[in-house]
């Protein structure tokens, strides 16, 4: 099954004409999870490492695989197809207070592109299985490229309002509130 | 100043109509680099960090700045504005034999999503000052979220292709192959 439609990002509508660069993206394939809703989904891959699921990729996309088997990890970006607008303050679920949604992983974004990095398991012809989900059965996936640590890896890291929240990560699950 | 034009990726053009779905995004702001061309600029910003640059976001969207500050490294996703089209295998800089796009980070990709983590000097009003620079100047940027690496970071990668030329990354840089 194939989403056919158009989504217009909210902000189009929110911000004056001209204003702003429009770029238009189509899905190259799309997640096949266990999680059919927002609630109850892990909200960060690395709180997901044992989950299993799998993309499906377009056929005429399939060529642009070759040589990811050499690849154990992907950097994965994706469409939030259930968030509806955005706000520039959100409560996190990893917090109580309201933060910039830019110094959040929030859903409900100006542009709302997913991103998470998983673990390969195996690829078989156009189907990409991963363990590491924190995605919605049927999110329309944009891109797909090689985790790379020299790349992608940074040390010494300070992560602001998360610091005093991260042992909350691995017992919090979406509550929906971002989801239309 | 801004760019005011529609992007329409070519990924529209040369697939079945009503074979994917379309997803419309807005630039949030742009960067402002050294970098006027594809030809000289760094490959990857993991070999750039010492090239400064700035993000200007635009006034609408600098509330959601909020609590960034807090946070010594960003993740940046942008436009790869300067490619036209896409090749499902491309021959990468770091390489002499065609790969499958998506195990490689050319930016000639059905959807010309960059993606790189760079560090935060500074943020002075709608203005980010950071190190690690591979982007191009009036690049358009679509979404900041805070590198976190308890959530961004694996551990025993496997790198495929690139394993036997990676040695290969401080010297290259980019010479334009793909950009129109």
């Amino acid at each position: 099954m194939r989403v056919e439609c158009w989504v217009i990002s909210d902000a189009l509508y929110s911000l004056p004409l001209g204003m702003m660069e429009r770029i238009t993206f189509t899905s190259i394939g799309v997640i096949r999870s266990n999680f059919k809703q927002a609630s109850g989904t892990p909200i960060q891959g690395g709180a997901a490492m044992d989950i299993a699921s799998s993309i499906e990729i377009f056929d005429e996309f399939k060529e642009g695989l070759s040589d990811l088997e050499g690849f154990s990890h992907i950097i994965l970006l994706y469409y939030f197809h259930l968030t509806s607008g955005f706000s520039l303050k959100v409560v996190p679920f990893l917090d109580s207070e309201e933060r910039g949604v830019f110094a959040t992983r929030a859903p409900r974004r100006p542009n709302s592109i997913g991103f998470t990095v998983v673990e390969v398991t195996s690829i078989q012809g156009n189907i990409i299985h991963f363990s590491g989900t924190d995605m919605i059965d049927g999110t329309p996936v944009l891109d797909i490229k090689p985790y790379v640590p020299i790349f992608d890896q940074r040390e010494e890291c300070r992560t602001g309002w998360l610091e005093g929240n991260i042992h909350k990560l691995p017992a919090l699950k979406d509550d929906g509130r971002f989801t239309k």
